[in-house]
C-alpha cells in the first residue's frame, strides 16, 4: 500500500491511498482520518484499508465498488507525516563520516561501527515533497541529505533488535535539510543540533514494506536512492550499505524509553565507498573535493536552486514519487 | 488559570481548568478537548475559559452557574501536555555547567555564556507528576533534574527575542530525568542525547504567566525550585538565576525554522552559585562533593526512590502542586 496526506486545514491533513502508479488517490477518511491515526490503529485498521487499495489498483472505482478515487498530484501532498511526535535520524553510511573526517581533519567518532550514531530532530513540522524550503539566510551553508526513513507504531521499551522489524509499518523517502554551517559549533556543544536541522521534508507517499518486495530485507532499503541539483545529476548511492539495520536503531532508540507509534526513524544521508555512485549531499561531495583536489569546488545552495530525490525499484518506477523543492529566502514565499 | 489533563483512553487526555488552591477541576471540553487544541486555538478560546476559570475560583458552581466541577487529584493527571510536537531543553544556569567542568575536569562548552544551549528531547512520551518511572537499569545511573518550562503557541521562524515572550502561553515544572552512565558517550559524538534523556515528567497544572505575577519577569521565573529526595531536602535554588532568559531560547530556537504551538522550553537543571541552597540534580551534588571532599559520596537513585519536586510563591503556596516521583524497575509496574 502507497499512504500519502493531502493537505487541508488542519495541521494532520487528511489521509488517502494512492495507486501504485500513483496517478488516484482514494479516499480513506472514513476509516482513519489521519495516517497517525491509522499507525496508532493499524491491526484493526489494515484489512480494510487493503480492500480499498485493491479496488484502487484493479480500477474497480469504474465499477462502482470503489466509492470516491481522484486523481492525485504530489504538489497536494504535506509529509506523509505533516508533523510527528518523534523524529529520530541515524547517520548509518560509515563512508560518509569517513569522507568528512578524511577531508576537514575531523577527530574520529569513537565506536561509530558498533554503536549507531542517532540525532534527536524536531518533527513538529515537516514539509511536503513540494513545498518551497524557507531558510533565512545562504550564509548558513543550506545542504541536502537524501535519505531513506521507516515509521514505526508502538515500540516498546527495551525491545531487542530481532523483534524490532514487526514495528516497522512504512518506509519512507526524505531530504533532512541541513545548514553546514551551524552544525559544527553545535556538535562541538555535545548537546546535538538544533539551528543545524531545520524543518525535514518528505517524499509524498509512505508505502508498507511489502511493496519493496526483495529490496526490504536485512533492515535496509536496498535500491538506489537519486538525487540531482538544479537538473543535474549529482548521486545515486545505494541503501544497501547501510552499516546498521534500522531494526538496530530502533532497539538502540528504545533500550531507556518506549517510542509512541508514528515516531519517524531516518538513516542518514545515503553514501557509499564507492565514488563514482556520486553523493546524496553537497558537503560529501565537497570532502570528495578536498580530498582528490586539494579545495573545495561546490558551493552550497543558493536561493532559487532545486533539489530532485527518488529512488526507483528495479522497474525504473519512482516508489515513492519525488521530492522536488526550491529553496527560497522568506520573502520569496 | 491553572490547566491540567486528566488521563483517559486517550493518549492526550482531557483538559481542565483547576482551582487556585489545587483542589477543584472544571470540565472544559466543551471548550477545547485537549491542552494541545487550547494552545493552537488561544485567542479564540481564551475569553471562555477564563469566564469558567472565574466561576471555579469564586464558588459559583454551587450556584449553579458552573456544571460540572469535580475534586482534582493529581494522581490522575497526566503531563499537561502528556505529548508535544516539539521538546526543546536548555542548560541556562552556569553555575551548573562550572561546577560539573571543575569536578570532573571537563572542556568548558565553549561560548555558552554567548550562545543558549539547548538539546532537542523527545517530547511523545511525557509522564504525570505522579507516575512511576520506570527504566531499565541502575546501571544507568538515574537522575532527576528539576526545572521550570514555558509552553508557546506558534513561533515564526525568525522571531526576535524582544518578540519571544508575546508567545509564552503556559508556564511549567519539570523533571528532566538524566541517565548519567549514558550521557557522556552521547555529548562525545556531538549527536546529542538519546539514550541518556528518557521520558520527562511534568507537574499537574501548567500556568498562564499572570499566575506567577512579580515573579514572572525578564523572561525567567523568579521562584525556588524545591527538590527532596526520600523525603530529605536536597536542594531550593532559585529560577531567576537562568543566564538566558527564556526570550533568548526562544528566538535561539526559531532562527531557522517555526516552532509550532505546543513546543515546551526547558530552563537547564536550576542551580545557584550559592552553594547553601542545594541542588536540583544529584549530578551536580556529586560535583559538588568532589570539589570540597576529593570523592563522590551521594550514588544515584535506586529502584524504589521518591523524588519530591515543587516551586513555591511567596506565601508558601505550591504553585504547579508537586510532582512526586518513584523510579522503579519494568517488572514493578
Amino acid at each position: 500500500m502507497k499512504l500519502a496526506t493531502l493537505k487541508n486545514p488542519t495541521l494532520d491533513g487528511r489521509l488517502v491511498l494512492v495507486s501504485n502508479d500513483l496517478t488516484l488517490a482514494a479516499e480513506v477518511s472514513h476509516l482513519a482520518p489521519t495516517l497517525q491515526y491509522a499507525i496508532e490503529h493499524w491491526p484493526s485498521l489494515e484489512p480494510a484499508l487493503r480492500e480499498v487499495d485493491r479496488a484502487l489498483n484493479q480500477g474497480l472505482m469504474d465499477t462502482g465498488s470503489l466509492d470516491t478515487a481522484l486523481p492525485f498530484a504530489p504538489s497536494a501532498a504535506a509529509a506523509p507525516l505533516p508533523r510527528t511526535w518523534q523524529w529520530l535520524d541515524g547517520s548509518c553510511f560509515l563512508s560518509h563520516g569517513a569522507l568528512m573526517q578524511q577531508a576537514f581533519q575531523l577527530q574520529p567518532i569513537e565506536g561509530m561501527d558498533r554503536i549507531p550514531l542517532i540525532y534527536q530532530g524536531a518533527g513538529d513540522d515537516f514539509l511536503g515533497p513540494c513545498e518551497d524550503i524557507v531558510l533565512p539566510s545562504e550564509e548558513h551553508g543550506i545542504d541536502f541529505e537524501g535519505e531513506f526513513g521507516v515509521i514505526v507504531d508502538e515500540v516498546p521499551m527495551g525491545t531487542p533488535a530481532d523483534q524490532a522489524l514487526d514495528h516497522v509499518r512504512l518506509i519512507t523517502l526524505l531530504n533532512d535539510v541541513s545548514l553546514r554551517a551551524l552544525g559544527p559549533r553545535e556538535m562541538k556543544t555535545g548537546f546535538g543540533f538544533v539551528q543545524a536541522k531545520p524543518s525535514t521534508s518528505f517524499a509524498a507517499v509512505a508505502v508498507t514494506p511489502d511493496e519493496l518486495g526483495d529490496a526490504w530485507r536485512d533492515g535496509r532499503i536496498h535500491l538506489p536512492l537519486n538525487v540531482s541539483w538544479n537538473g543535474e545529476w549529482f548521486g545515486h548511492p545505494h541503501g544497501g550499505a547501510m552499516h546498521f539495520g534500522f531494526h538496530e536503531l530502533i532497539a538502540h532508540a528504545a533500550l531507556t524509553r518506549r517510542l509512541s507509534a508514528g515516531t519517524v526513524i531516518g538513516s542518514g544521508t545515503v553514501s557509499n565507498h564507492d565514488r563514482s555512485v556520486g553523493s546524496a549531499c553537497i558537503s560529501e561531495r565537497r570532502a570528495i573535493e578536498m580530498i582528490e583536489f586539494g579545495e573545495i569546488r561546490t558551493g552550497f545552495m543558493r536561493f532559487g536552486d532545486r533539489v530532485r530525490i527518488t529512488a526507483t525499484l528495479p522497474d525504473g518506477s519512482e516508489l515513492f514519487g519525488a521530492i522536488d523543492q526550491r529553496v527560497v529566502a522568506p520573502s520569496a514565499e
